[in-house]
C-alpha cells in the first residue's frame, strides 16, 4: 500500500475529498504548495501577468516557454487548425439550443474523435497534433453550435484572430475584441490552464491509463469539469453574486446562508487551505475591466461577499469566483463560463495524458467492501419483493 | 454487515497499476477476493448461470434481485426506452463508417445527454431513469449508426425483443436470434456487468464526484473502457486468436511472443492473481455454442493458447479472452466487442455513480512533483529555443 505523502508540508486531508493527500502518480507539470502554484517551476502569477495563453500551453504541452519565433509558429499551427470537419458541424447542428454548452463541447470533442481519430495510439507526436487540434477548435465548436442553435446561422469559424481567446470572443460576439479584452482572456486562461491532479485532470489520466485515445480523455475530463464542485462552480458563483441587488443585501443574505451551513460556490478548495494564489490575478483582471469602464455593481457585490466569507467562515475565494465576473464582463453568457475553463484546462489535460502514457500504468485502486456478506443465490420463483430486500440489505 | 477485504486477503500491488491496493472509497456493489467475484454478496458464477442480464442490472442499480413481476415491469420499462430522439439519430448519422463503435457510443451517449438531460442533478430517482434509458438505448445507438453508415438505412430500433442482448442481435443482424444465442448474451453481459473499482468504473466515480450528470460519467467511462489495457482487450484478444491457421502454429508463435516479452491481450489482470472466475463461465458459453454447431477452429486455437500461457508464463485468460470468441460466434463484428462490454458495464457504472453521489465526495488525489524546482520567469525576448530548454529540464 503506497500512501506516501510528497512532502511533510502537505496539509491535513480535506473532509469532503476522497484520496485527499494520497499520491496517485508523478508529474513534472505543476506543483501546488502552500499558497503557491507553479507550472514546470514558474510561478503562475508571473505567467499570468506576462504571458499569452499560447506561451503557457506550449510550456505545458511542449515542455518549455517558446521563443518569439516558436510562439509565432505555434500560433500559426493553431490558427490553421480552427476549422471543423463537415461531420462535426452536422453533429453540432443536431444539438438543441436547450443543451448545456459543456454537454455540447463534450459531444463536439467526441464527434471529432470519430472523424479525425488519433493516428497511432501510442505515438506521442500524434498526441500533440490532437492537442493542437483540440485547443484550436473547441472555441469553434461552442460558437458554431451557439449561432446555429439560437439563430440558424452557419458561421465561419476560420478567422484571422491572433489568439484562442480572441477567436472565441470574436466568433461569439461577431465583433473584434479590444486589446484589453484579449489580455483578460489570456490571463484567465493562464490561471485555468493547469492544476496538478484536480478531479478532471485525474479523470483524464485514469482514461489515459487504459491506453485510450486523447479525445476520450478530454471528453471524460469535460464531463468531470462540468460538475458544480469543480469547474461548474464558476457558473454557480455567478448565480450567487447575481442574487443580490446591493452589497448590503448580499452581506445579510450570505451571513444567513452561512448560518444555515449552505455551501457558497466559488469559495473553498480541495487543496488550498490559506488562499488560492490565482485569485489575486483574476481579481485584478476584473478590477481592471471595471476601471476601464465596465459596470461596477457585481464587482462590489463580489468583493463584499469575499469579505463576509473571510470574516464569518475564514474562507477565501477560489479561482472561479472572479473568473465568473470576468467572463460576464467580457460579454459571455453564464452557461459558457465552464466551457471557457475547459478550453484553457485542455492544455493541462493533454500534457497530463502525454505524461500518463509515458508512465505506462493503468490507474486501478481498490475499494473497501461494505455490502452484504456471502449470500446463497435464490432462483426467481423464490424471491421476496425487491423493495423489501433492498431495505433489509 | 461490513466485510473488509482491504487488509489480509488483498494481494501484493501489481507492477503496472497505479493506486494498486489503495482504497479509494467504499462500495456495496461487488467484492473481488481471491478468485471469487460477488455482486452484492451473490457469486457471479451463480448469477451468470441462472439469471437474465436484466435481473442482474436490477440487482446492481435497484439493490435487489427482482421477483418475476418486478422483472417483467423492469423489462417493460426498458423496452419502452429503446427509441432514440430525432437529434440523437441526426448526430449518429453524421458519424462516418470509419469511426470506431466505441467512439460512436461515446458520442451517442453524449448527444443523448444534450437532448434529455438528467432532470435534477442530485435527484437519485432521476439517476435511475437515466440509467434505464442508457441501458435500453445504447444498443439502438450502435445498430442504428451501423446500418446508416454502412448501408444508408434508417432502421427501426423500437422492436418487441424481450431483452437488451436479444434486441442488439436482432437490430444488428436483422434476424431474430435463437434462444441459445440470447442466453449467451445474458451470460456474457452478466459477467461483464460489474467489477468494483476497475479503471472505467473508477473514472465514472471520479466524474460523479464533482456533481456531474450521469451521461458525463458514462461517456467518460466508455472512453476509459475502450483502451486496450481495459475493455479494448477483447478486440485485441480476437486479433490474437485469428492470427494463426492452426493450434500448432499458435503454440509456436505464442511461445516466441512470450520469449520476446510481448503482452498477449486477454491474459493477466490488474487484480486477480490466480485466475479470473468469469473465465469459467464465458468459456463454457463459447464451448456450448461450438457444441451446438458453431465452427470450432478458433475455440481450439484459443484453448491451446490458454494452455501455452499457463505452461510458459503461469498466466490465465481473463474475461475478455473467450468473450471475444462468443461475440464472434454470435455474428458480431470485432469492432463492436468492446461496445458490447460497455452496454453491460453500464449497469455497474450507473450503480457506482449513484453510490458515489450518496458518499458526496470529490475524488482528488495528490501528485508527487518531479519537475524543475523554482525557476525565475524569463520574458519572451530572453528565451533560448524551446527544444533545448525542454531537453535541459
Ligand atoms: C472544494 C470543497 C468541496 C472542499 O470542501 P471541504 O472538504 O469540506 O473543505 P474543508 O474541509 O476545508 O471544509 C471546512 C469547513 O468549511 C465548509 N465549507 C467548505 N466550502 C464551503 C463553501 N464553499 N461555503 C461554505 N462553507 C464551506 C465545510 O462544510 C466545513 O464546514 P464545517 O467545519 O462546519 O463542517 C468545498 O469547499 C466546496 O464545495 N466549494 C464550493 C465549490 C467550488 O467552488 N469548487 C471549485 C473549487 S476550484
Ligand atoms: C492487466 C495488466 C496491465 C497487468 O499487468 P502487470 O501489472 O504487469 O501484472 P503482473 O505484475 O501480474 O505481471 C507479471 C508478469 O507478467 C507479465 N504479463 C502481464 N500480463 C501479460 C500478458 N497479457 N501477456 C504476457 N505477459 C504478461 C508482466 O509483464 C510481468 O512480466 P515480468 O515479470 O517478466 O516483468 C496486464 O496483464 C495486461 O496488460 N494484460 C493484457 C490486457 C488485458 O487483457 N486487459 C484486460 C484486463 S480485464
Amino acid at each position: 500500500m503506497v500512501l506516501s505523502l510528497t512532502e511533510a508540508a502537505r496539509p491535513a486531508p480535506k473532509k469532503s475529498v476522497a484520496l485527499s493527500g494520497v499520491v496517485a502518480g508523478r508529474t513534472a507539470l505543476s506543483s501546488v504548495g502552500g499558497a503557491e502554484l507553479r507550472y514546470r517551476g514558474y510561478d503562475v502569477v508571473d505567467l499570468a501577468t506576462a504571458c499569452e495563453f499560447e506561451e503557457v500551453a506550449h510550456l505545458l504541452i511542449y515542455g518549455a516557454l517558446p521563443t518569439a519565433a516558436e510562439l509565432a509558429d505555434y500560433k500559426a499551427r493553431l490558427k490553421a487548425a480552427r476549422g471543423l470537419p463537415e461531420a462535426v458541424r452536422r453533429a453540432l447542428e443536431s444539438l438543441p439550443a436547450s443543451a448545456h454548452p459543456m454537454d455540447v463541447l463534450r459531444s463536439g470533442v467526441s464527434a471529432l474523435g470519430c472523424v479525425l481519430p488519433e493516428p497511432l495510439r501510442s505515438n506521442p507526436r500524434g498526441a500533440t497534433d490532437v492537442a493542437d487540434k483540440l485547443l484550436a477548435s473547441m472555441g469553434s465548436m461552442l460558437t458554431y453550435w451557439r449561432h446555429f442553435a439560437f439563430g440558424g446561422r452557419r458561421i465561419e469559424v476560420e478567422t484571422d484572430d491572433d489568439s484562442i481567446g480572441g477567436h472565441f470572443l470574436h466568433t461569439l460576439r461577431r465583433s473584434t475584441p479590444s486589446r484589453s479584452e484579449v489580455d483578460a482572456m489570456h490571463a484567465s486562461f493562464v490561471v485555468y490552464a493547469e492544476h496538478e491532479f484536480n478531479a478532471s485532470t485525474f479523470t483524464a489520466r485514469s482514461i489515459a491509463g487504459t491506453g485510450a485515445d486523447l479525445y476520450s480523455c478530454v471528453a471524460g475530463a469535460i464531463g468531470a469539469l462540468g460538475g458544480p464542485k469543480h469547474g461548474g462552480a464558476n457558473e454557480q458563483a455567478f448565480i450567487e453574486m447575481c442574487r443580490y441587488v446591493s452589497e448590503d443585501e448580499a452581506e445579510v443574505r450570505v451571513r444567513e446562508r452561512i448560518a444555515r451551513k449552505d455551501v457558497v460556490m466559488g469559495f473553498g478548495h480541495p487543496v488550498y487551505v490559506a488562499g488560492d494564489p490565482r485569485n489575486l490575478v483574476i481579481k485584478e483582471v476584473a478590477a481592471r475591466l471595471v476601471r476601464e469602464g465596465s459596470p461596477s455593481r457585481l464587482f462590489d457585490v463580489a468583493e463584499r461577499i469575499e469579505a463576509v466569507m473571510a470574516d464569518a467562515k475564514q474562507m477565501f475565494p477560489n479561482v472561479d469566483w472572479y473568473s465568473a465576473l470576468v467572463y460576464h464582463l467580457l460579454g459571455t453568457p453564464q452557461s459558457m463560463f465552464t466551457a471557457l475553463f475547459a478550453m484553457a484546462r485542455t492544455a493541462g489535460w493533454c500534457a497530463h495524458v502525454i505524461e500518463q502514457r509515458a508512465d505506462n500504468k493503468i490507474i486501478r485502486p481498490a475499494a473497501e467492501y461494505i455490502g452484504p456478506g456471502q449470500r446463497a443465490f435464490v432462483p426467481i420463483a423464490g424471491r421476496s419483493p425487491a423493495a423489501a430486500e433492498a431495505r433489509a440489505a
